[in-house]
């Protein structure tokens, strides 16, 4: 017999100040009280559903199969937009469906920015329907307490997605950040900012080894700076100076050691990285 | 045989980025290394007891049977207020006894302006007084260590109340934040903002109900905005535009589409929401 | 047979707005689906190894024995600092070796500032090298997520040090904060701003009695703020004013009663404090 998944994991944009998390946790441990409940992050910025896919795509390949993530920056709470749990080889998602898992559908063509997860061929994803699986009273304000919560410690003890709902195929997708490549150039631009201030790029590591083996010397050029060299460590550069690294999760970032690329630089997410061939005069 | 309860949650004013939190948590498990520690907000302003009241009543009626709520807001600490153990027919609460339940405690007169769970009544109370459930040493600075959290650690492991220490009756109730009805207006106040910037108020959604259908039809006045109708979902405004909806406590609140009310009117906890009928001249 | 530790705490400077812990959490939990994880603090300014010093001290004696705290405040990550597991009577220490572990280290001469835990004598450590107990790929940028999180979940599976690598002994050491006596003058520090603006010195309630006791008259000078008397509990004072207290660690520290002292004194870490006899003219 398979044990039931049992980690739910919570990414929301509530904070950590009013009861709205709390009672989420009170919610499914209500259902479920062996569930382990684990806080991804509540301090996605207000209805930064972005910020929330980039986040889940991000962490949710280092939980163990099975994990249930749960999902709550919802602009769109109490309107028309549909309630969805999405099924992978690897995690459960429930969340609404407004784009924060554009991260996770695979592109199928177009340069692949990031190392994604298949959702769009082996996923199995459904509408959630079934009222036997939401609280009683489902209001128009808070979906995470009376949809997803609930629906989450469902899945927990092992409730079979064709009961929850009707399947769903087209996903709805932000417009994801492009990279643009010429003779000359490659144009990134700047995905996330973390609490550090490193500036992390939407250029994978494949597409910078791919595009500056055919092109050395380069300069990335970003805001004002102007980086020669990809670092191995922060710690390789002076202090207080910009550096270019492959990040942690395996795409270009900028960051300063020990300090901050953001305040350094005065960049925000949206903004441009370029990558230039440099010109040598007398080749 | 009865399961003894096994989740506890914690609600203080310590903020996280100290050791305070921690240290509860590690006396807890200690204690009971099968305890569920649940944080529901380490983000209540510095000694605001009132906002520590508001929170644990929304949140307390979500979690199940048993739970054990460790409210540590406590600017007295170290005086001689009184702890306390209050048991409900659904919950135990470990808290000093500085009107930190009074959202909780049942009105027995006046208008009932939230849906409250009768403490009064049905309720078990005892101030902490056996040094067996304390640490060792007991500190005038951190009873949040030395006596709720080892308290709730030792109720979790299924300890009576009636050992932890002698039957108090009187809890001490905070002044609470009251509707006025005129002819012609229902005053309330915003009870709390939320992260979102959402004004909460502390008009119900039976009185208002009560109220709007003798009279409608009706102004809500709130700092510089006029509203004239009820919304059922946040989406159904144009953004950034205040509207007035229940919220998911079932109290009146005053929000805006995809922004903050909060920031958008200029108002805080205390202010007057006042709704108007609206006189009409040739009826 | 013995039970194998299974609470693992975490402290890190990574904020709770990125990814950061969350992947921690799921590489633990991926490993050790038993473990129980509790997060001290994330809120460490960022690479302040001197704060996580000061708090890993603080909370760590109020855990169970075989407590494994992970503490990733790493500057140095992808340079050649090493990477430590330390094991004591009664817990383990999973850390970068950059001084983090300095307020657990027995000072075996100068005065004895703080009541410390003994890692000299009785601690066995080791650097971390076994790769069998990293993930796969170990990346210059994130250790937290490649080798502190994994070695903490193996060590709570009961994996001996003796397998993860090999014996050290010259941990890295922080500068201490000392104390200064003179015939007049007992001058120590700042050396924690909690949350609620109270300033921590580093004088011991057994310095502070050693020194008081053949010294009254005193006066505690700290900035601008001359205090005459020890208080036993915060409230013993007017609102507002500053007041000295032995805090909750055994330490001197300066408050306000319902107010915060950082804020009315202006003080941070690092400044000085000072007890000084009151000459008396006519004795």
């Amino acid at each position: 017999m398979e044990i039931p998944p049992r980690i739910i994991t919570l990414t929301t944009d509530f904070g950590t100040s009013d009861a709205y998390v709390g009672v989420m946790k009170g919610v499914i441990l209500g259902i479920n009280p062996s569930a382990q409940v684990v806080d991804l992050t509540h301090a996605i910025p207000p209805q930064d559903v972005h910020e929330a896919a980039f986040l889940i795509h991000s962490a949710h390949r280092y939980f163990p199969k099975g994990t249930i993530h749960t999902i709550v920056v919802d602009p769109g709470v109490g309107s028309n937009r549909r309630a969805i749990v999405c099924q992978t080889d690897s995690a459960f998602f429930v969340c609404p469906d407004n784009g924060v898992l554009s991260y996770l559908v695979e592109e199928t063509s177009g340069p692949n920015f990031l190392p994604v997860c298949a959702i769009s061929k082996r996923a199995n994803a459904v509408t959630i329907e079934n009222p036997a699986y939401l609280l009683p009273h489902v209001s128009n304000t808070f979906h995470g307490r009376d949809i997803f919560a609930p629906v989450a410690a469902h899945l927990s003890l092992g409730v079979p997605l064709a009961r929850i709902g009707t399947p769903v195929h087209n996903l709805v997708q932000l417009p994801m950040p492009e990279i643009h490549i010429s003779d000359d150039t490659l144009t990134g631009q700047i995905v996330k900012v973390d609490s550090f201030g490193n500036l992390i790029t939407n250029i994978s590591r494949r597409d910078f080894v791919a595009w500056t083996e055919t092109a050395p010397p380069y300069t990335i050029q970003i805001g004002n700076a102007r980086i020669n060299r990809l670092n191995r460590a922060y710690a390789e550069s002076d202090i207080g100076e910009p550096l270019a690294i492959i990040g942690s999760f395996g795409l270009l970032e900028i960051a300063v050691n020990r300090g901050s690329a953001e305040e350094r630089l005065g960049l925000k997410r949206g903004d441009a990285v370029i990558i230039r061939k440099k010109r040598l005069l007398h080749p």
